[in-house]
């Protein structure tokens, strides 16, 4: 059964399964997405003294985002992202294992549209639990009854 | 020559190239990244009215850092992203040509660190010239000659 906004409450959370980020994977995503020697050229990233590639900041938004759709967004009825903001806190080496969870802080019914504006928190941490990514969505989803919700809930 | 936070100077541009994004490589992106069906499931998009797939915004987020590593990047002697506010305008069909540019907001020296605070945005458009994101990326970038630039400079 599939979750429409009315069914989140702020506080509520969604944890990750676990992501590990191999240095073929970072290679690949650096070399399509990213071009840059430090997420591209395991030898010129020693040399600057990084001790290797590090992954990618929009490559490690796009293993969040894999997680969360299959947390959150595959169980959602619909919904489109409006905006979002993105903190990285630490880089992140081959062989991490990131997870990490999402939480409801608000949901907001938009009158007579017949959804709400809902925003969520998440963060991604690494192998000793720290946060490597934290993120900020705002983001539209559907009501499954619109006339019953009428008054923001936070 | 490469270029260093001292080479920068609030409003200076960065234009882009173009990009033209393929229903293939939409479906591509999305079923790894971001598997939800308005991106993997032209069927189904268009069964939801949206006439067919539409990219990913990571995908769209990925082809903005692409382009930006073109025309900005791959010139900077080096420096990383601390974080980025992206907003998704409109949804981006296959087959549409991006372009944009990236511009020069605030060039800030941090004390005795040898580097500086670079705030830019920039906005990727559509073949109708309107805009399809708008990102502000708050990043750090190495100052040729710390010790000439003392001040902040907006």
């Amino acid at each position: 059964m599939k979750l429409y906004a009315d069914d989140l409450k702020p506080g509520q959370q969604f944890p990750f399964e676990e992501y590990t980020v191999s240095e073929a994977e970072i290679l690949d995503y650096a070399r399509q997405w990213d071009p840059v020697y430090i997420h591209t050229d395991p030898d010129a990233a020693r040399d600057a003294g990084l001790g290797g590639v590090i992954a990618s900041g929009l490559h490690t938004l796009a293993i969040y985002q894999r997680l969360a759709v299959a947390a959150l967004w595959s169980r959602m009825a619909g919904g489109a992202g409006r905006s979002f903001d993105v903190r990285f806190c630490r880089p992140v080496l081959p062989g991490t294992t990131l997870t990490g969870h999402a939480r409801v802080d608000s949901v907001t019914p938009r009158g007579d549209r017949g959804d709400a504006a809902v925003l969520l928190t998440a963060a991604l941490t690494g192998d000793d639990g720290e946060a490597i990514l934290r993120i900020s969505v705002d983001c539209i989803l559907p009501l499954r009854e619109p006339a019953t919700m009428t008054r923001r809930v936070t």
